[in-house]
C-alpha cells in the first residue's frame, strides 16, 4: 500500500527533499514523502484479503489523523 | 517514485511490521517497507523529465547500494 501525508499536513521530509533537490539544481515545484508497505498474503479470496489489508492500515500501518492510504493489488 | 530495499537486504522496518501484524492476528507471509517520493515537475518534455528524475534518484533520493527505485509517471 501507499501511505501519504494528507494534503495540508506538514511534511518535513518532503520539504527537505525539495530543498536538497533545488540545491543540486533540479527544478521541482513540490515534493512529498510517504511510505510504501508491500505485503505478501496467501489467499483464495481477493475481496476478503483487501478488506484485511484495509484493517491493517487503519489499525497499525497508517495514522488516519495525518495520513491517507491507497491499497494497490499486485497478483504475482 | 517507489524506493524499495533490495532483495536480500535486511529490512528492519518490514520485520517490525510483520511481527506487529502477526501479533494482531493477521496472516502475512512477508512485509517490506520502502519509501514513496512524489514530485511535481512542470515540463513539456516527458522523456527529459524522466531522465532528470532518474538522476535525482541516483544522486540523492535512493541509496543504490541497498535500494532500488521505480519511476511511475502520473500526468495530472
Amino acid at each position: 500500500m501507499l501511505i501519504r501525508p494528507k494534503a495540508g499536513i506538514l511534511d518535513p521530509q518532503g520539504e527537505a527533499v525539495q530543498t536538497s533537490l533545488e540545491a543540486l539544481g533540479f527544478a521541482v515545484s513540490e515534493a512529498r514523502v510517504g511510505r510504501l508497505v508491500e505485503l505478501e498474503i496467501a489467499t483464495d479470496d481477493d475481496a476478503r484479503a483487501i478488506a484485511e489489508v484495509e484493517r491493517m492500515c487503519a489499525e497499525l500501518l497508517a495514522n488516519p489523523l495525518i495520513e491517507s492510504f491507497e491499497i494497490v493489488r499486485d497478483s504475482r
